[in-house]
């Protein structure tokens, strides 16, 4: 647990764990950060937050004990797979890896929902990693067992999300009010989509910074719009950083760039040093999905505000209470 | 557990658990199934049976726990794989998985008798699937530990034929006096000479329906007709399908054919859809060992006699029952 | 369990377990045998006798139930790998295997640090393999859990050499005095160093046999002279074999020579074989790293004195003492 880690609170609802069958999302499929509403979002996060204190305590516990996931993973994403699979074991329960489903039977011609109704002979929930947009919601619809989307292609990845949000909430026990600001690739980005909708939830100021060509898509501006969130776009940090609470940093590719001297023009404006924390807000954070190479200078990474490795910790404690959840042990 | 699955019966017999070193299999290897007899056959499925109730009530128990496997894969095989994996985490072990033996020190040309004398020394029981024929039979001379085979190229694959023939047990509570069909590449499939094998100790009789150059092979047939079983070869399956209570389906492959027109000519009459069904009897089963491509049609998926998925399901009872045998658990 | 193994002997010190959160390696990383005095040898050698004993006892047990190791491998290595897991597993751990890193996000460019604070988030260890000499030191430097080096490029492999040694003292009961004999390429072996470095603490004479393109690095001669160790150097084993208590074999490989000629007029005289054996002590061990190619004749395995595949159960003692010992449950 690291030493700058905010001291748990009590502002968060404390539910008792126990056997909730009829808890809301037992046997339920996460799909999509536009199945939550905001009673959902407030019960996610109080069981992420009993799970956080329950690993800050006594680190692993048996709540899912003889319970087993298929973690079917059709691209690698390591630290996807290994955080899902340690919040599994942390609560008690079996991993079934399935990491080179390319040179498997699926590169046979087996059909999605075919792998998926073998495999849940074998587990009592699926996560599911895959290249196609669409994929876990067609798995869902054949599946008896509970399926969590852990990213398909450059559809949804609602686990990042969450973590995102949840981070927000346990650094700095609000979200209504802040100030958000998402620096970078806007364009591409499929963390900022989906912490943007979800934000859009709350009452926040999002600002977004990003060179030119990599803008938030005018889709996603007009959604959030419509549920009357104030947006801004900005061409440098320099103009949102004294107002912002949370700074959500994304890496700017040089491969979206055609001409490279356009990128060499940019590169510097979204770069996180220190002389950016010292003129940010003294009780802010930044962010980060990770991994991380050159846009946030190391030196960073010992402010206290860095909550980017933190943010790894609450992914645990999201993926935890989501397992709990959808097998009825919340 | 699929609500198409027959409810438990008390026809097989149920075997307390408990420390049986005397036990039949305590310490054996599980290379072939030319090793069964028939009252080793219904112990066996007497004890997957035992694991199938227990799975249903409570999931998972600790028959196994403290107990580690070795699924040592030299070449990938997702399914059996992860029910192997299943089925020893169901029982309370753990798993040592072994996938990338290709680029491990096998590579740096250790022989397989070496490799498994190295597991032996971390694990209790080890799982094998190797690409040449024989490599079980080898591992098991040198092998103090028991040895698993989960197929050898294309020599044996017994775990597979245990879980076909479970599945007949299971689902139609007898053998004796059962028609079944065979259907497809009889020629090639490793699984369907391997089920004919272990259905000539039973009173059955087998009908082969196949394209004229994927026949069943000349020396299966004679071994079977030594042991007094009826078999019959068919070109279609029409001319079986009314009397069939087991209909056992495998692709043909296009790549078997030197000419494609003859494959085009031939593959629509190996191609199971409702109409088959609704001429099929009303108490009967469709097996397949999965993956399927389109030789069986997706609606079929939803008649209660498309016993294919809930065969992944008897592959886990069934290797359970293995497990716990050779540990000295059953 | 060998039934050639030597019987427990009392002669180490049997320490209780317990939570010693100020035993001598709690939270510290082992990143090289430099690290070791012969204190701490005791130390870890009556640990990992210990553990031996339970194993043999009851083969698995909690005393590290609820813990989670991240077993980071960024080239395979099964036999370390499994090992590792077989060792966490024995103790009633978790593992996150984590062996596909050049699939992952590392290869999107993210620094060993990053990787490393990421998956300390998630677990309690790390295991790490690297390519590159030196990366477990940096590893540790960012990390606040322990680290175990597991094999960093040409540079250390410290639970090796440590292996090696407690194969030494649990086999022999004892190291003071003995004649040990390193044989094959003692260039560019990595495990041969090690274990020089590490007798070196003791009163051992030290002989090296190898073609003279393979002989033991001055440097390394210079350091364990400087001990007051005596070593001597042979062109072929006959001189040294007669007084060998232990014999260290190593493979020669054709890859080192540049004439083929050379190669073919040396290799014999590296091969231990049945004649050897004939010659040597009745009481000695031949150990070897494995894997063997054809440096010992497979004839030799059934001797009571090959040690080396109760060389790899050693490694699993010596591993689960490390494990035990970083966690503070020693």
């Amino acid at each position: 647990m690291s030493t700058h880690m905010p001291a748990i609170t009590s502002e968060n609802t404390f539910l008792p764990f126990g056997d909730q069958r009829n808890a809301p999302f037992y046997g339920k499929d996460i799909l999509s950060v536009k199945q939550f509403n905001r009673s959902d979002l407030d019960y996610i996060f109080g069981v992420a937050h009993e799970m956080r204190v329950m690993v800050e305590r006594i680190g692993t516990f048996d709540l899912l004990k003889g319970k087993i996931l298929a973690n079917l993973f059709y691209e690698p994403s390591t630290r996807t797979s290994s955080s899902f699979t340690a919040a599994m074991e942390r609560l008690g329960g079996s991993v079934i890896p399935i990491n080179e489903v390319r040179y498997s039977s699926v590169s046979k011609g087996e059909s999605l929902p075919d792998t998926v109704r073998t495999l849940e002979c074998y587990a009592d929930v699926i996560v599911l990693r895959h290249p196609d947009v669409g994929a876990s919601k067609l798995a869902a619809q054949y599946a008896r067992k509970p399926i969590i989307n852990a990213g398909d292609g450059v559809g949804e990845h609602p686990t990042q999300a969450l973590l995102d949000l949840l981070t927000i909430v346990e650094e700095l026990h609000q979200v209504d009010g802040l100030s958000v600001t998402m620096l970078g690739d806007l364009k591409y980005g499929r963390t900022v989509h989906s912490l943007a909708r979800l934000l859009s939830l709350y009452n926040v100021q999002l600002h977004y910074v990003s060179p030119e060509i990599l803008r938030m898509p005018k889709e996603i501006i007009d959604e959030i719009n419509k549920k009357g969130i104030q947006q801004k776009e900005h061409v440098d940090l320099d103009s949102a950083l004294s107002e912002t609470d949370v700074l959500y940093v994304t890496r700017v590719q040089k491969e979206r760039f055609s001409a490279l001297d356009e990128y060499e023009r940019v590169k510097d404006a979204f770069v996180i040093d220190l002389d950016t924390m010292s003129r940010a807000k003294s009780r802010m954070i930044v962010m980060h999905p990770l991994p991380r190479v050159s846009e946030i200078s190391i030196e960073v990474d010992a402010d206290p505000r860095a909550a980017y490795f933190r943010q790894m910790e609450y992914g645990l404690y999201v993926r935890m209470a989501l397992l709990a959840m959808v097998l009825g042990k919340s």
